[in-house]
């Protein structure tokens, strides 16, 4: 194992794929210190230190006590609170960062926080359809981007250590406003999850009998069927959050289907042709 | 490299991805025997000759006269007049396949032709979202399922031999009529690229920045939109000619992400759970 010799003790709050991606990618790098979890699942939290993820489970006031770092990873309709009872526990030696898919409700729960500047508001790039502990991986994050919003509202040491971290974990940062990142966030990583959501109800309602889907499923079907295996509890939240550029990029994805449809309806050929040579070029951005 | 000891002569019309692949596994499978390629695209001959994928590009005529198995993956819109043609020129001892996403009208282009007998119907669940002889893989098909389609109406020899090349690629046989074929082929496998060629339009409307799409693309996004970089060659057809069912199921699909939309719009927590638990059941189907 690489040591960078850094010692940091960190409190991960919320264990699941991201927290705790989050602690084995602190171990691969290399970083030294305790690091503690605080679960509402007793289960989780036992899975967790099972799989070492963390050395134990504590409770949050406990474990923000010792904590160099804390990292929020729970759903995002709880974080804004969350953020905000924490920042009131903090010290000025400490960091508090998320995770979170949104960020605009979460930002603005802090604003006014004497605290505001220990926190710093991440998103990094990557997941998997999967959730819970044993869902994390070691090699997780790697090689995506990491968007960090409002950088300029943390303090400057904090902010620092954070982008540190995300540095070694590989991740190139991503600087943005909290309303800029959701809306951009929803037009390229929520659509398509509602995509691949709408395409698994659509063929569960079609093919009556799994037999043929098992059968036919190519690895096309696959991998744009994949993300409907997503969590509710992690996804409803950040569709709710979302809701106004969520609505407006799926108004114009149901928009897209009908015009694909009108030119299979109608035999026009060269306006499909035309659909699909402008969607190849989507490769021009996506190798 | 295994060597099955069978010596088969093959003729592939058509030398992009499918056939240049089937070329590839007829070599991995250790089958012996010339294998030529008939290629209206001059330059695309010339590549498959140097990629090795065929022996030698030669005349339909004159490539017909010594194969043992003719392999046709053009275009499926080009395959009924493509098929009649083929069937006319062969004799007994020679096997027709094809590899095509529909079958319907190409059983029916068939249907009442002297040699019909000789004729195998068949589509490997297996492709990429590239096309040509470059995207051609020796390891394709592998574990994948192939569709016979009307076994009943080839002759026993022809259709012994197919499977049998079929198994050594090792994919598991799944027999169906041509209709049955069209429509569950249309739920299950052009849906999705209806689906992700109409993500791809979203996302480049919406999002007029590449480097936002580039800086926010995760892993879910690339896999959900990968298959929007198919070829209007070969999907305008697929689409056209599956019309009936294509419509159907893109009817479904518009339906569903509207349901989503109303539910996201109405704040109905209860009924998006709902629909993402629905949506989630794929995975008892789909690992």
């Amino acid at each position: 194992m690489e040591q960078n010799g850094k010692h940091i003790n960190t409190l991960i709050v919320g264990v699941g794929l991201i927290g705790g991606s989050f602690a084995l990618s602190l171990r691969r790098c290399g970083y030294a210190g305790r690091i503690l979890g605080v679960e509402a699942s007793e289960e989780n939290g036992r899975r967790a230190v099972e799989l070492g993820l963390v050395d134990a489970v504590v409770g949050l006031e406990e474990g923000i006590k010792g904590a160099d770092l804390v990292v929020l990873t729970t759903p995002v309709d709880t974080l804004p609170e969350l953020a905000v009872r924490v920042l009131d526990m903090v010290g000025d030696g400490q960091v508090v960062i998320d995770a979170g898919s949104t960020k605009e409700t979460l930002c603005e729960a802090i604003e006014g926080h004497p605290r505001r500047g220990r926190f710093v508001a991440t998103h990094p790039m990557w997941g998997t359809e999967y959730s819970g502990p044993d869902a994390a991986q070691r090699e997780a994050f790697a090689g995506r981007n990491v968007v960090i919003c409002e950088g300029e509202r943390s303090d400057k040491d904090a902010l620092a250590l954070v982008e540190e971290i995300y540095t070694e974990f590989g991740m190139p940062i991503v600087r943005m406003g909290a309303e800029e990142h959701d809306l951009h966030t929803a037009y390229v990583s929520h659509i398509s999850h509602i995509t691949s959501f709408a395409l698994a109800l659509t063929v569960l309602e079609k093919e009556r009998e799994d037999q043929h889907i098992f059968d036919l499923a190519g690895g096309g079907f696959e991998s744009t069927v994949r993300l409907a295996k997503s969590s509710a509890r992690t996804w409803v939240p950040i569709l709710m959050g979302n809701k106004y550029n969520v609505l407006d990029v799926l108004r114009e994805h149901i928009h897209q289907l009908q015009v694909l449809r009108k030119q299979i309806e109608r035999d026009d050929i060269e306006g499909l042709v035309d659909s699909i040579h402008k969607a190849n070029s989507i490769q021009r951005i996506i190798k």
